[in-house]
């Protein structure tokens, strides 16, 4: 799987989406954003390997409360969920029933998942703030997973927000949204988000400086060999 | 209808939606979220009787400024509006339109309702804001009702956010959103949310304290009863 | 096209799309609201003429990273904007693919343009919020602009949230929304909304004061007698 | 109401939704589609004076068997249905349960109604085929209407595919769709939708011979006193 | 499972799924509705075993053509499909890709397999006209299944349509769309579903003779004794 | 452009979108399906060049009845189509207004042009059926463009069903739906559709007489080279 380190996970996470999302575009990876993952909570970031659940349509006679505590129940997958992972969750859409409330979220927080990343909704608010557990999801729903949902297990691939997430995969979110980097891609990604997130620093300065962007950003071989000279300029 | 007294309904609003909505589905009313309607201000909870109101999709013939001042108009249906009432309305989904904007939205809370409930949309923010009333819906627009709806009445049963809403029907919201408590289950809902609230202070704490989630939260037989002696001790 | 001075469109932006939006409907146009477009800052209001820019789906051998810096390019686009103009872009209500990051929009704000509208989404939030140039859209997005759309010129008439919008019309947009007013409607628009909003100030006041809202608000004949001799005192 | 004769209605049926929808745009009246409501069953057209029927989503404690028996029941709605009419439904765009199935729908056919409209979905196509009277919905599914919805009631205005439909409006139905003309507005759809049909058919006959449809069709005023002359010559 | 026989499920399709979509609901089970999947063929009916297949939102690093004969790949799927059985397949709503073609169709023909149901779409439709085996389908597509979709595997529970299908579980589908039985009541949805059809074809005769359905159709109790005593008579 | 002959196009459309999809997938164009465009009669196929039609939301003010005779109207744009175009219309997904009805349609058949692709609706079913020119289309509505559209000029790149369209790529539309094939690949995706086109023949005979999916389709090396060699021997 992926070979990136806690620190290349953290340069993920603070480099961001918008810049990673470029790289994978470039690799012909356009598949790539969960749609729907919103930011529950402002200012939060973070980037890991994805566990994933399966969350499916339910049926009034399998999506019982009694389904919880059956073998290969929701509290199970909880408890399989290693230290450092994303929570991605597959929601077939379903945003009239919450995933996951404040106390299964705190028991994550605590085994030491990174954050949780769905297309589906969570519920208890005031008790997710409390916990602050960072969480992208589609929304905020009173009720519980059983209302509409069933839930189908963990560690299998799963499709969220309308593309596939492998076991594994890193995951990214931050205000923009929620993406996921291919596993054998994320080394390469990262190195082409750092050297993209320099020049556009430098590009920042040359339009807060007044210059136009045409020819500047995208770069045309010009403004890109300008860019080197720059940034020699700045090792040297 | 309910024979909830005003404090019964403080703390259906105390004990929040999500609680409220596991004990609706436990006694098998799955179908009781009005989807769609958020909070328009923060930290804001309600409970209360609905009141009804109906619009439908409009058409330029009827749909007129005039219409606003004829006889059965909303503003009508604003003097119409009992103290303690929550103002539940139709919208067939429609956000490109608004149902009430500030001036009528003051009058209702002069009046002495709780707040209002749609699905569809509100206008006016910046006078909504000032009124301070409660308020859930869809969303914000800038045009009228009269733009792509028809106010078509108050004081039948309702559809809104895919449930039933009849007039007497407890409808609770607060951060998690919208739900109606069918008036003749409003008390046994009440009476199994303390108990399940109780409960769940009770497994919020276990987890804070490291304990896993599997046979605890929802609790096998063995839990149960392990809270159940908790809960003597305390009494004791 | 518009004859609005900059202190014209000043008051428009003042006024609010709320009360200009009643206005169009009393005018026989209902369809000017530019649904989805949604402040991405609070407390902005911008109101100035429409500079359009058409995006439409992609597809992989031409939505490429090259096409960014072929002629006829999104930086070409952005430096033909005006000052003064505000930047309404067609966007196929595809929400996956951001249409502007914080470069082209700080280099917009440098060229004196007012903001930008569209029902499709913006990325890059932490560097938008840093330049804060009033922007309304459809929502956030990693992706790049060529991840699923294809920029296709500008200066043309273009279809944004279900509305047309032609180069020169008036657009207005504040925490409600966004609409379009037609630049030869302009002018009348804004008379008829000074108008409306100093008789809803009127209305607010009487309503705080106790009074029911029925004959008064939208006023019957006699309420707008009554409101002619309330106009009439003060001007005194 | 409307005072077109049987005679009348025949005519607007033949004519058919596409022309009379037209006659509308020139009066003002764009909202006039039941979108959604295509037809059953080929070769049909009808027109008639709507009967509404109002279902709404439903709620378990509500939507039961036993709720089709009650007083006010859908079958007490049907035997209220008068000779001649068209059954309009509204539902919400629910498609997954069905509104009438073939029982209901021959005894419509007995008591001499026209045919039903709707935007929501009709059950057990068998039956309804053997039994062949008019019908345009949303679609086929096989759940009973209190599978998803709650039976409202009779006679009231409803919201049907986008548009509003009043007791007595004149709806009309065809392959193209259904669309309704408010019935104070019928007689002169009715005359406007003669003329233009015959200029149609020149048109058609023209275009048949090989002539460009520019100036022609839409005719500029040089074609209109074209096809004057030619309509006097027939008639002469 | 299921202990139907091969006699018992080709009557519960010929009952039809209308009728025992009712004997669903008054068990309790309304989410049965396998929403989307629509007949290819006139006139066929099944009802069988479901056997499952998953599909997923695809990526373009793993949805490539050579995933076709990876281990695991759709042909294997195909290959484990049993006979008598009815394909069910997730799709994840996606009607951009189509599952199935001809080929993959004819084989799961020859093997026996009664048909197949899905809410995503088919693909090669004069192949699939040709091989002529049963299909419920959401619609037709050129693209295949790796164009927007992966494939992941296949005996699992799946969603389908909005509801929940364990492998086992019956699916009939007729001319109405597709439905779920939960195979642990398949024998009584027959059983109350031959009852209801008796008494309907009695009801549809009484129609056919002008009785009006207020209290007929569904039946008072005087009506439920009415039935009761003409089918002794039949029976006697 | 494209540099097919008039038999090359004719084999295009021989072949089929299915075969046609595939071979776009392998060459990395993904987004190549008109989703939405249905035939709107039986039995039709067609291939050619793209001339594009813009279709762009309307408003009160513009999309007028006199707009269709004003000097760049839609007639004007009918007379422009060159023989054996295929006229694509982009319609932003409105499907309340007809973009065509049969006279245009039959001055299109006339001048030429092959027919009519897009994801927006058609009007006047019964004379587009007399006419019976090939059209594929999203729906059928009675409305006219001017009720809620607005038509916006040709000649232009186009967005329609989710890919772009440029004037003079291929079209090709067939009862499973209507795809583009970017002009510069239009020679390359036809050779590689015949080769696999007859392979696929060679698969449908080994299936129909009884052998197993599994290394057949899509083939292993293996059973590629059994093809190759009974290729070989069929032209041996």
């Amino acid at each position: 799987m992926s070979e990136l380190t806690r620190d290349g996970l953290e340069r993920l996470a603070a480099i961001g989406t918008a810049t990673l999302s470029m790289q994978l575009v470039k690799r012909g990876i356009r598949r790539h954003l969960i749609a729907g993952a919103r930011p529950l909570m402002p200012g939060q970031r973070i980037a890991g390997p994805a566990f994933t659940l399966r969350f499916m349509p339910g049926r009034e006679d399998v999506a019982t409360p009694e389904s919880y505590t059956a073998a290969g129940g929701l509290p199970e997958a909880v408890e399989a969920v290693p230290e450092g992972a994303v929570v991605v969750m597959e929601s077939h859409g379903v945003l009239s029933s919450g995933l996951l409330g404040d106390i299964l979220c705190d028991r994550l927080r605590i085994r030491g998942a990174r954050g949780a990343v769905t297309d589906g909704a969570m519920r208890d608010m005031p008790g997710l703030r409390r916990v602050g557990w960072p969480v992208w999801c589609g929304g905020l729903t009173p009720p519980p997973s059983i209302g509409d949902l069933y839930f189908a297990g963990w560690g299998m691939p799963v499709g969220c927000g309308g593309t596939a997430v492998f076991p594994g995969d890193i995951v990214v979110a931050d205000e923009d949204g929620a993406i996921v980097v291919p596993a054998g891609l994320a080394a390469a990604v990262l190195d082409g988000a750092v050297a993209q997130d320099a020049f556009e620093q430098w590009v920042i300065a040359e339009v807060a400086g007044g210059r136009p962007v045409t020819g500047l950003y995208p770069p045309t071989p010009a403004a890109a060999e300008e860019y080197e000279r720059h940034r020699q300029k700045l090792r040297g």
